[in-house]
């Protein structure tokens, strides 16, 4: 097939037009072009030489009814543009580069069904697979039917009877590490800013934060466990509600569900004029690309965005090649910064 | 058309199924379920019983043979992650919503013909129209034939020729605001951490921080000019190198070209013991997400990036539909908050 030159000055033939100027018929052309050999010589000879010569652009949408395939994998996203979004889709896109297949973006949202309609739109242009981002807006019972019909890989989310379709990390066990290690450093009455408690993810690691702290004798108070939404404005908001009660609860670290509210809680603190680490240590969560750079840098957990949209990627062109992929679990690390420090007594 | 819904069990009909089932061609069955009303009353009746009943799926790929449509605009991008990139990718999304149209994306990338090897993908899938982040790849000549061929939109860029296809933000004017801002506070000798000087984003944002020197009467010291690469790392490298040369050249605030770069230029004046804005006030140019909780929160240039994607998708839109879009100027705000105080002397 000729390369596309960007000196090229020819516009691109339909395949139509190609079957027209060698007077042959278009499922003819087709077969040239799909390498098959059971035309004669002078006539692929002479397709070739069209195709050379004006540089025809194969219609994908033409070959997808023949070979049914679009070639495409439809991608059900939100939060673009946000940290830890945009860098799971990065490693899809990374991901499918190479392979021939492009991904088409849907975008839901947490406005009525646009999740819904969202994935209507990729489901009628009849994409090849699909990875779900918001897999939690679809019963269990749908979502193994859409697996059953296509290639589908969840992301972020444990499907039970689905469990080898979905890439996900154990926040549980996480959320326990960076809570022992706030122990470990000597703190004993620590803070939790949790992300939603309608969301598995909010969850988890409120869960493995309260386990940390049972396990190592320490009582869990309701009062320092505030809730807020993953987004920035509700790590403010939450910091200020726990500064509020610190005569009562003194305490002096905070676990923080993810880095976007760790962020903004800094500048809660450094606006009230509490030292960090000094005063309070912080420990976020997802190491977003930023985090490192925070004053001073984010003691945080490494949650492997990229590498699990890389994985997602992996895992659809492995289904579309009839493979069940292995799923490997990702580890979760905890990157030790300056944001911790040892409790001064 | 039936919905989709979670509860259905029924798998979908492609367009053959139901031609099957109702004992007509494929073309009838287009015909019906495209509103033409020229099929006999009974038969339309019977295909939009079967329709109903099996929740038949329209095959977007055969409709597109139909009416030479995609519905879907290719985007060609780079850099997805990175703050800048990733609200112009939302943008996008956010703006063709509710179109119909999906965004298929190509990833192109700095290493040898990735970009046009990206663009190849986009265009054999004959996506109905293209959006270029990465225009400085292709000649101003073939991004004329690819206009000729198809609507598209460059974000970033001023084609000469192009002009209503371009999505641009006056840089130099707002590096120019920025430096004037600087000397407004009293500094006088001002460093400048710059983009690549092989863009002309780098180029405009250095030409404007320069011009406003001179309109001030003060010398444009080269020695002060560190060329950065936009990214991170090279903010810390291009801050250490400046304050190496601070005996020599004193100077007491830094402009520089992006935002990605201040924060970790902040990082490396912290490491040094610097204060800012105490000792070295910052200003820096985007506006990314995160700005607003650097400490302290940093005085920048907004970049309206979610708007430019926006306004890329609308354009495209507007394109499709025959229509040249009237392309607004996109202010480039000045956003004071606390990384530049006044010059002590």
């Amino acid at each position: 097939m000729p390369n596309l030159k960007p000196g090229d000055k020819k516009p691109a033939l339909t395949m139509y037009e190609i079957a027209r100027l060698a007077g042959v018929s278009q499922s003819t052309v087709s077969r040239v072009l799909n390498g098959n050999k059971s035309v004669a010589p002078d006539i692929q000879a002479n397709i070739l030489k069209i195709v050379e010569e004006l540089n025809y652009r194969p219609n994908m949408a033409a070959r997808g009814l023949v070979s049914g395939k679009t070639l495409s994998v439809g991608i059900l996203t939100r939060y673009m543009g946000s940290p830890f979004f945009s860098q799971t889709l990065r490693g899809m896109a990374v991901g499918l580069t190479g392979s021939g297949y492009l991904p088409i973006i849907a975008l839901g949202s947490d406005l009525g069904s646009e999740d819904l309609d969202a994935l209507k739109l990729l489901l009628e242009r009849r994409v090849d697979g699909l990875i779900l981002q918001v897999g939690w807006r679809f019963s269990d019972e749908y979502l193994h039917e859409l697996a059953a019909e296509l290639p589908l890989v969840v992301v972020g989310q444990n499907i039970p009877g689905l469990e080898d379709h979905c890439i996900v990390v154990k926040s549980f066990d996480a959320a326990y590490k960076a809570t022992a290690y706030l122990i470990e450093k000597g703190h004993t009455c620590i803070a939790h800013i949790s992300g939603p408690l309608f969301l598995a993810d909010g969850i988890e690691r409120r869960n493995g934060y309260c386990q940390a702290l049972m396990d190592h004798g320490l009582e869990v108070i309701p009062e320092l466990i505030v809730e807020g939404d993953f987004m920035e404005g509700s790590g403010i908001v939450a910091t200020e509600k726990l500064l509020e009660q610190r005569q009562k609860y003194p305490f002096s670290a905070i676990f923080i569900a993810n880095d976007q509210m760790a962020v903004s809680a800094r500048l809660a603190l450094y606006r009230r004029g509490v030292a960090v680490p000094g005063d309070v240590s912080l420990i976020g969560f997802d190491d977003q690309p930023d985090s490192q750079y925070m004053i001073p840098p984010l003691t945080t957990i490494r949650h492997p965005a990229y590498q699990m949209g890389m994985l997602a990627a992996q895992a659809v062109l492995g289904l579309l090649d009839g493979k069940r992929l292995y799923l490997p679990d990702l580890p979760l690390e905890l990157i030790v910064r300056e944001s911790v420090t040892i409790r001064s007594q």
